[in-house]
């Protein structure tokens, strides 16, 4: 199955999960729920850790519980392991394969942490070391770039977060999702000819914020690893106070600008660099505000949008590594599992 | 007073600091150790949140405390600030002044977690927001780019990290940093000389991973600020996975090669970009192992090597900004005091 046909697959994918994982996540939330878990601690590497990053703004923001991103290393190599209490301990990886992030589990579960792993093999050795294992359903991922499983992995923390915090208006809007993801991916025209124009980019700068920083480093990873651009992403918020000393002149800036309150923050730096830097601009955005504009449909909250800002992200990104006349099935020097010890 | 006076202050500013920092952490430090706080909750920008990367490894690796990495604006700017049990709220900045940290810290107040303010002006709006201050006493650092407020930073974290897990071969080792430190500033003419040969480099990736990840990080920081470089900085083990099929053949590619448990992990990254893609290698190590080194004391355990590894980076770094005829007072674009909303 080729990367298109993956990425076509994601509406599918998504919504066979949302009809199981609120149930099967309900035991660990409700632990939270009762105050018997004070945080998440996420153990993930690549677009698994974007994931995490997303996890940061969707179980904090939504669920109400604060979020640490595990330095693996720590269990695996240091032999220095934090002491786990009151926590639940969260493995998120496509293959279940990576040592590393087993090793965090394996410690955890050891210590007598909850453990839940998130990964699309429930054969794996990291569904072997958790006690709850959701697994993500989103059949095999044959491209060396994740993109159903990346969106699975959202999902399913997205539905972790209304299990955290639920309420009837966020239950409605997740069940919305899949179709909107449907519609999102209707026009893969749209995307396709724009690429056409950025045969010649090599690098760029991607910037995001807030629920949408997760898009702007998963595009920006996909950019690097599909269309081999040297792609820096960054929050807005940190750019603008540092590595944008060092923006090129007429560079390209590409930015996710969702609806949502930090919206005008991110449109604020877009400007700054137009203005000051004659920067080349390619948006990613609900509104077509005039310039080189991916559009995503914008009609449900903004701690959603980051399932649907991404997919014109996904068909962009293919489009442009096949106009740069590159293999989007074996990209160069990548292999599909990560085993990071 | 010159960048260059400021980085040659830093031994005097982390051994004032080491003086008091372990006593007046020792509360906050004791609550921990009788497992009444079970992890900690940092919120910084910048080289602060740099700082914070150490304090990942090194409250995690030595003191046993998992540390989580605020993302302030689900404080600042979504209302929707997780619940924050059990947990000490850390705020790291040099200024005091910015807002999204200083949200993070009134909102842990009122909440009623343990709030410490690690910060260079006790007059600051953090300092006030926070129950336990402790003031960093680096002097006004005058330049915008952060050198000895981010080792004074480091330094307290350290000082922390030993309370929390003290044992007196931890106490001595912090004890002589200093007298490492001034050692390590004693050669300038070395980086001096070898930045001479890079003042043409325009891009480059940073590399490092476990407790010198922060110092790829700030490195790479210092290099876009200061130079005008487009630098990327990553971690090792994430680089190899994906990030390095968008290398570009005779690319410079800087690591940070410290002794300790993921040695070999960088040394093998950086052989393998040397064999496959002809990369030109600049390494910040202990051990001069050929071509161009940029060399830093190692007779100091690994989790304090940071405070040591980043003073020739520095070095490197204000040399090559004037080499390539820069203003390092006044990077472009940038302001000294950092206002994210």
């Amino acid at each position: 199955m080729a990367l298109i046909d993956e990425i076509r697959e994601q509406p599918a994918v998504v919504e066979r999960l949302l009809q199981r994982a609120g149930h099967e996540l309900e035991p660990v939330a409700r632990l939270a729920r009762r105050n018997r878990i004070d945080y998440a601690f996420i153990a993930a590497r690549g677009s698994s850790d974007h994931a995490g990053v997303y996890a940061q703004y969707a179980l904090g923001g939504i669920g109400g519980l604060p979020v640490a991103l595990a330095t693996p290393s720590l269990f695996s190599r240091y032999d220095a392991a934090p002491r786990l209490r009151r926590c639940l301990v969260v493995g998120i990886s496509q293959s279940g394969q990576s040592p590393d992030v087993v090793a965090v589990l394996e410690e955890a579960r050891r210590q007598g942490a909850r453990t839940l792993a998130m990964t699309n093999d429930p054969a794996s050795p990291l569904a072997a070391a958790a006690e709850t294992v959701l697994d993500i359903g989103a059949g095999p991922e044959r491209s060396i770039a994740a993109t159903k499983t990346y969106t699975a992995q959202l999902a399913a923390l997205a539905a972790l977060a209304v299990a955290l915090g639920p309420s009837r208006e966020r239950h409605e809007a997740l069940a919305r999702l899949p179709q909107h993801m449907a519609e999102g991916l209707r026009d893969e025209d749209g995307p396709s000819e724009l690429a056409a124009g950025y045969g010649d980019m090599d690098e760029c700068i991607v910037v995001g914020r807030g629920y949408n920083l997760a898009t702007a480093l998963e595009w920006g990873l996909k950019l690097k690893e599909l269309a081999l651009i040297r792609a820096q992403a960054y929050s807005a918020a940190d750019y603008a106070h540092g590595p944008i000393a060092s923006f090129q002149a007429g560079g390209h800036v590409l930015a996710v600008v969702a609806h949502g309150a930090l919206h005008d923050d991110v449109a604020a730096l877009l400007e700054r660099l137009t203005e000051e830097r004659r920067a080349r601009t390619l948006v990613l955005a609900a509104d077509r505000a005039g310039g080189a504009t991916l559009a995503f449909p914008d009609r449900l909250p903004e701690w959603l949008s980051p399932l649907l800002a991404i997919l014109p992200a996904q068909l962009f990104t293919a489009a442009l590594t096949e106009i740069r006349g590159l293999d989007a099935e074996h990209p160069r020097g990548l292999a599909k599992v990560t085993l990071t010890r």
